[in-house]
């Protein structure tokens, strides 16, 4: 390869073609695209021809892409534009698109950045339908900014579809249309599980570990920078083609949830599954956050849960990402999560069972008729058991295991959901016949059970050329090794659960955070209750909380002793004082709250204490007073909050309070509005739901005044709009049917009013 | 492969031998055994001859030893015998091993079960030195248990070596032995990962993943029931041999603890280290247990924290046994978990930060001079920063990451503990001499750095054959894939840190668990204080505690009315009043505890109610009395409590007690004895550490007196001997330098003395 200059802006030697255009031919009316395509985007996804601007053999991007049209797209017209040669990679170079002479549908475009906007306009002027900008040094960079707004100006003009800046194209497997900018691998098989990635550079590992893994691919896109198309624009392209069983998506960001919650509500809509690998986990681990509620949370577990609401898999790896879309491409929609398992190795049954187990499947006992089948056929030394060891005896007659799956698979139908039948599949050595026809009867057997039945490999091993065909033509499912493969069944399971819901369960649609619900927090629901200027003590949150309908502990702000004393004999019985101020959020750490006092004395001696502690340890603060309440011993304490999340706004969090709050991050979230149901739902998803069911004597807790006390809160704070930033009720104490907030913190938006929009995660 | 019978017991149509024999030969002075190697079982892996016993080609098991031991094992004599055929696989058979006329090292028997002990003998009169058994049906099965007895009677006779029965033999990859009944794979290149499965089953998927992802292997063994030789006699051997890096060990049982932790202290020792995955999460998961810290904990828990204090390495799938076995054989020993990525890709380069988080590794800032040097070589969209993502722009500039990782590698010494360098590895299509020349550019820059660097692939894809033996020549070490790769590098930092802890630090011995110590529990410490005959009231167990040293809250256990009184008014203040019987666990579930009362009249109601709730709901019960104590609000409630581990013994666990016992699994186990340091490092693992240091306002816990409470509660477990399965404090109350057991629950053993044997978890 040639050595480049070392600090490159943009590819190399690549100068766009002369600013001469034919009349534009409008995209309309595009011709390619069938009734299930989305009409938009079939100039670019269905082209029946491309040219290269700034093509040149110094330049590897544009070797690349010359060469994998050519070899992978035989049916489509491949031009070169360079406006300094005859030729370009052996064929002949136009000096611009409109000197091509012939139509141009895609315009790949590697020239640099100063010329992309110049060419752009010439590609549209000249009936392109679609650009892909491989250029680099737009938005990415400060100084490449402005260069990306002129780029949307022109793609708005225009109305030519533009994919990147910054982006390597797409691998249209199925299709043949390969305009990407990277040398190729092997290609995997075509299929129907789709990605679209955020990073091109992941675009080869997954494409080369599709193949190792037998997985059939539909179509691959990267975005680059997204100026004008994004993933959530291509991943709305393929989930409404027939072609496509489910789509894989790498997101670095979550740029329009509203558009992605569209697209999330039509792949259920159509079920076509989305499965999400989302990066930056670690960075929202590092962000600081102002209340308990945003320390537990951060952005990634408001992610997951608005993810998991709108029946899209969530996963964590690469691999996990292809197996699992792979599986859901390819129509498995198990109605549940009990697994029957045979295998000939006792040790990878262990296995499987502890993934199982952590995965949350089961392993039901086997039915009667199975251990009677069983014992019939199977070697005296084996253990009938779900999961099924046929024992090492499969060596000597290799069809055992096929026999004894189907016995299961007859016998366990209706108390099974998946059948693993455990294999090593990868054949050693040369296959022989005999390894086609055990196969081919093995698939007979599989496919005629009463129940979907995959193989599961013991490792994530690549499958040899002879078992990937073969697989594919006997439609065999493979998953690739123990953790991965049942990380993919059980996203599988979450899956069809959901959808299942959604589409037919009572409420669907707002579980679904979709359809008529308007985007929460961007328009405030009726009864808007605007906010007093913050900052806001804890008297005006309580305040402000019982106006709204949440329950509160009775309380009175006193500006002396004098009044102290007559609100402790007002609110009557044990009482705690706390200094009130806007400017202390922990009114602990500084001494600011005493509890359980009781009588005239004691309370002005606890109301002098006060002050004293707040002039000594918060000179600065401004004082309110002293906030009287009635003093609640025992009881179970919850908190609750809603707070903003930069991507999906405001969202309801809800979990144990108290001493528990320190230690667990044992939260429930959903996005707002919730209903009481949705309440009651996150109250059941806590790890310590037990507590409620009144351990070692103590009243039940009345679920439904804690739901009523939280729909409340979360109604409460959607009608304020904007100017704030979070609300927490810590604790919201529960004793029984008694749900009261006993402290409030209500916490001001950074520079007014926040806006939803930005990194994801 | 011809159709077997439906029902064998044991490999069929194998009779043994002749009984004929000749004299012994000894194997005491075996001559293969170097000064590395345990001389013991030399015989077993170095043999110069095998002698297959029930040889036939109608079992698959012997066609396949036969052709393994001839394709991989030329330099070793093969005999074949067979009573009842002359010639059998092409070769002749002698009709019994005597008759060969040759020596023998190694029987390879795979006759039926009950001519197995016969065999044996005749094996070790013909001075064979070791043998193994593939036949199946022995302690596996009811009816084999004898059989499996006379085996380990004749083992122990002869002093032959054993291996299995019920297992498949060996694979040394490296010595080229192969004595194996499954057809193999083509095999993984030669190496120092050696691994010991306790299942034949994942044999094959092993080597084929090895060979696959380029992992050098030396020896694999599969033990079979280990009716003689155990996972633990086999891995000790490979641990003593020069020639092995690390072994990993598939693990469904720790039969032989005591040996297990001399051979994970001899691994330590001598930097060999072992990798384990133990399999049996799940099962321990559903077992019931007695009492909380019995729920919380499980076997599998108490097997972790003794692998992670004995230096072992614990794992949870075979790819990650793999990986994490091969980087340590390999001789990487990372001194922390600070790394250094270079990159061409930001998508990969989030995934990794994500991981890294998730695996307790860190990514410090990159030092100002590498950002300089960076800055002068990178393009200006690049982002300099650790993780590095060099762009796109590494397609033009292949040379360009290792430039990068030279200008990170060499500003970064003793900043960073280990670079990786992430590249998709393998190379597509055909590779040239280019990819050659620069795959050993990189090796030459990665080897020259200050310190240790590694591929890090972005997913987890066979290594083509190119890659393979070019990284093999270039000593490149490459992870497969992001996830299973950080978490192979996760353990090697642990183990690395573990070691130079238990080498090096103080109490270096003690924190190994091993060296002078006793096996806690079955040989009780001096001071040895026998229980009374159990079971055992609340107030016996705070008396037994209290003798031992335990501070406990004071107490009296009143048999009426007029001594309940009396000890109230002798405790003074408030008191809490508990029904005491050794029938009741679980006072508060039938209304036996009354708090906070004061007040003759009030102690005297509360008696009466207790005795009332006792009668009516627990009348069965044996009731000693009412227990008085005094009450203690607030505070910091732990949990402490020792229990005996079916494999480990007694273990200490430690947690927060109180309401945090019902929801988390936040604790703390040790095997026991400990001492106070190992407690304070207890305390420091909670993931709620920080309630200890005061939280809003209460005063700081005394680690120190904590630790010293449980320390004595510890010993004075251990003092009890037997009898007793579980002693429990809950909760163990701290307010600040106070620290009291306020109630205790011992437990008998099920049945009297506990064993230490039987499943790991």
């Amino acid at each position: 390869m040639p050595a480049p200059p070392s600090r490159p802006a943009s590819p190399p030697d690549a100068r766009g073609p002369a600013p001469d255009a034919r009349p534009a031919a409008g995209a309309a009316a595009w011709p390619g695209a069938g009734p299930d395509a989305s009409p938009d985007l079939a100039p670019l996804f269905r082209p029946r021809s491309v040219a290269l601007v700034g093509a040149t053999e110094r330049s590897m991007w544009s070797v690349n892409t010359f060469a994998n049209l050519r070899h992978h797209s035989p049916d489509i017209a491949v031009h070169c534009v360079n406006p300094r040669r005859d030729r370009v990679h052996g064929v002949r170079s136009a000096p611009s698109l409109a000197a091509i002479g012939e139509p141009v549908d895609l315009a790949y475009i590697m020239s640099p950045r100063d010329t992309v906007p110049r060419v752009l306009r010439e590609a549209a002027g000249c009936g392109a339908g679609a650009a892909i900008v491989l250029t680099a040094g737009f938005g990415e960079t400060p100084d490449g900014r402005a260069a990306q707004r002129e780029l949307v100006e022109v793609a708005a003009e225009t109305g030519i579809r533009v994919l990147g800046p910054n982006g390597n194209g797409f691998v249209d497997v199925a299709g043949g249309v390969v305009p990407f900018g990277l040398r190729l691998p092997p290609l995997p098989a075509p299929g129907r599980a789709s990605f679209v990635l955020q990073s091109g550079g992941l675009m080869k590992p997954l494409l080369c570990l599709a193949r190792s893994w037998g997985v059939g691919v539909g179509l691959l896109a990267n975005t680059g920078n997204e100026a004008v198309l994004s993933c959530t624009d291509v991943a709305r392209y393929l989930v409404e083609r027939a072609e496509t069983g489910a789509v894989g998506l790498f997101l670095e960001a979550f740029r329009d949830p509203a558009a992605f919650r569209a697209l999330a509500h039509r792949a259920v809509e159509l079920d076509r599954p989305l499965v999400v690998l989302p990066v930056g986990r670690s960075e929202a681990a590092r962000s600081a956050a102002m209340s308990h509620t945003g320390a537990l949370t951060g952005d990634s577990a408001v992610t997951s849960a608005v993810l998991r609401g709108l029946g899209v898999v969530e996963v964590t790896s690469l691999e996990e990402l292809l197996a699992t879309t792979d599986l859901l491409a390819r129509g498995l929609r198990p109605g549940g999560g009990r697994l029957a398992v045979v295998s000939a190795s006792g040790g990878s049954c262990e296995l499987l069972a502890d993934q199982a187990a952590e995965q949350g499947l089961t392993l039901p006992p086997l039915p009667p008729a199975a251990v009677r089948g069983l014992t019939a056929i199977l070697p005296e030394f084996a253990h009938v058991a779900n999961p099924l060891d046929v024992t090492g005896y499969a060596t000597v007659d290799p069809a055992l295991p096929a026999r004894a799956a189907e016995v299961v698979g007859r016998a366990g139908a209706g108390r099974f959901d998946l059948m693993l039948f455990q294999a090593f599949v990868s054949p050693p050595g040369s296959p022989s016949a005999a390894d086609r026809a055990h196969f081919a009867g093995l698939a007979g057997t599989l496919h005629a059970l009463p129940m979907p039945a995959v193989l599961q490999d013991e490792v994530a091993v690549g499958l040899g050329d002879f078992a990937r065909e073969l697989f594919a033509e006997l439609d065999l499912v493979r998953l690739p090794g123990i953790e991965v493969g049942l990380r993919a069944v059980a996203g599988a399971v979450r899956y069809t659960a959901r959808r299942r819901r959604l589409v037919t369960g009572p409420g669907a649609e707002a579980a679904a955070g979709t359809g008529s619900r308007t985007e929460a927090g961007a328009d405030p629901p009726a009864g808007r209750a605007p906010l007093p200027p913050g900052p806001w003590s804890e008297a005006v949150a309580l305040g402000l909380l019982a106006r709204g309908g949440v329950p509160v502990v009775p309380h009175r702000l006193a500006g002396g002793v004098a009044a102290a004393v007559a609100a402790a004999r007002e609110i009557g019985g044990r009482v705690v004082l706390k200094i009130c101020s806007p400017d202390i959020a922990h009114k602990s750490d500084i001494g600011g709250v005493v509890l359980g006092v009781q009588g005239d004395v004691a309370v002005a001696d606890a109301y002098a204490a006060l002050m004293s502690a707040a002039a000594a340890r918060a000179p600065a603060a401004r004082i309110d007073g002293v906030l009287v309440t009635a003093f609640r011993p025992g009881g179970l304490e919850l908190i609750a909050g809603v707070r903003r999340d930069r991507v999906w706004g405001p969202v309801l969090v809800l979990g144990f309070g108290g001493v528990l709050v320190e230690v667990l991050a044992d939260v429930a979230i959903r996005p707002l509005p919730v209903g009481t149901p949705e309440v009651l739902e996150m109250l059941g998803e806590l790890r310590g739901a037990a507590l409620l069911r009144g351990a070692r004597g103590a009243p039940d807790a009345d679920a439904g005044a804690i739901a009523e006390a939280v729909r409340a809160l979360a109604g409460t704070a959607l009608s304020w709009g904007d100017g704030w930033e979070s609300v927490e009720v810590n604790p919201l104490r529960v004793d029984g049917t008694v749900v009261e907030a006993l402290d409030a913190l209500l916490a001001a938006a950074p520079g007014g009013s926040p806006k939803i929009s930005g990194r994801a995660r």
